[in-house]
């Protein structure tokens, strides 16, 4: 396979460094090809503003979509952001690697999305009708391919558990998988999660770079999270509700740190 | 009150400019004091990098926490860091102002929180003990004061209601509204949502106006988020995990999302 690996850290010598390193090591020792996007490295532009579209007039109001519309139907964007399409184009995989900042991506990979899903390639792609509310959530420009978070936090892998006062991991990370991975039409991949790493010593190191060998050499092969399909029936349009009768009782939201009478305690 | 919004849309002439505008007349007209962080009007740096602490030597591997809380310590945060610690600090309420793209704040605004919420001031203070956990989530250098969120998007509300395909808005907004305000010790309100705002007629508009104004002008009594405070008995530490007990069967959460047998249909 193809993979594509955006990269989110300031310090190559970081840990993120070493196992950007170990993953691109273990993908290539598979036999895929790899190719890194190092956003600091390569002094990543992180804001959307009007210099992004630099065909649209001074004395133009700004609109975002609208802007971005057009300019990738003229193929008009930013080198930059026209270099990253085609990587994702070329890619079969994509990883996210990032250091846990606020409980999300650091600024400068925010800004890698807010860049590259341009209105026409991520997003305001396919038709909408009765049945098909365009192609996103499962369909979309980049379906058919695969995706993963490579994620580390100086956190407790407690405090990320069900019930841990940070919120669950996967509740966290479900803006990021089903928001900005899914929505374009990747098969998402269960993250990779590297905890404490402000603690990690030499024998800790191994374990974490054990498991991420483990993760990059069954990335074509580990089962995806199995989100619901927009257009596939289970949801309502144009109200786009879960139908009714499907999801059933499931494990409780962020409500559970809600105090009071509507917590149930 | 001392009130800080921080704006984060590149167009002065949006929507957004415009609820701005609404939300300072509002305050003001209460009495309240305002000033307005326009982080695209001011140039703001998004990237936390080497630039940030001068202080770090060049061959000195950068460690972010690290090399925040020596540069509070020493006083030697960038102008601009420092410039927004003094807002912060003399506010007694705190408004974020955003669109919401890729379900989270744009990376401008990401970036703000990224390098303002310094080692020491944001994060990293208080004694940690058996019984106290360092002073965040209800503790911290912002305790006392409020702060709240006012986002739009071009989403349908049904499409972020309790069973919409994008997840429920008060989840998707809990890394913000949790992470990024309750953490350093703010008091949390309800956030102000507009929905569908690229459809928005001359009526539209004056209909979100008055709410926004309505929430401006109880900005200092509406009830906030009833969140539990982590040093306050609801938690068990060091695992911080909710005690067994509290915190019953809740609303689903993401997991509604999910095909197959776990969710339960």
């Amino acid at each position: 396979m193809n993979v594509l690996l955006v990269f989110a850290h300031p310090e190559p010598r970081s840990l993120n460094g070493a196992l950007r390193d170990v993953a691109v090591q273990a993908l290539e020792a598979e036999g895929h090809e790899v190719r890194v996007s190092d956003l600091y490295a390569g002094g990543w532009k992180s804001e959307v503003d009007r210099a992004d579209f630099t065909q649209l007039a001074p004395d133009v109001r700004l609109h975002v979509a609208a802007a971005s519309g057009e300019a990738f139907a003229a193929g008009a964007l930013t080198a930059d952001v026209r270099e990253e399409h085609d990587k994702l184009l070329w890619a079969d995989a994509l990883i996210l690697q990032f250091p846990l900042w606020w409980y999300t991506m650091p600024a400068i990979l925010k800004g890698w999305v807010d860049r590259v899903y341009a209105y026409g390639f991520a997003y305001g792609v396919g038709e909408h009708s009765d049945h098909h509310w365009g192609d996103r959530f499962g369909e979309g420009t980049l379906a058919g391919k695969r995706a993963m978070l490579v994620v580390t936090t100086g956190g407790w892998e407690e405090h990320y558990a069900a019930r841990g006062i940070n919120g669950p991991i996967d509740d966290l990370l479900f803006p990021i998988n089903h928001g900005i991975l899914y929505y374009p039409g990747y098969t998402v991949l269960p993250p990779f999660v590297a905890y404490r790493v402000d603690r990690l010593d030499a024998a800790g190191f191994t374990r974490v770079a054990d498991r991420l060998r483990e993760r990059m050499r069954t990335l074509a092969t580990t089962a995806p999270i199995p989100y619901r399909r927009q257009n596939g029936g289970d949801y309502l349009i144009p109200s786009l509700q879960l139908r009714p009768g499907l999801g059933g009782p499931t494990a409780p939201g962020f409500a559970l740190h809600l105090a009071g009478p509507a917590a149930g305690d």
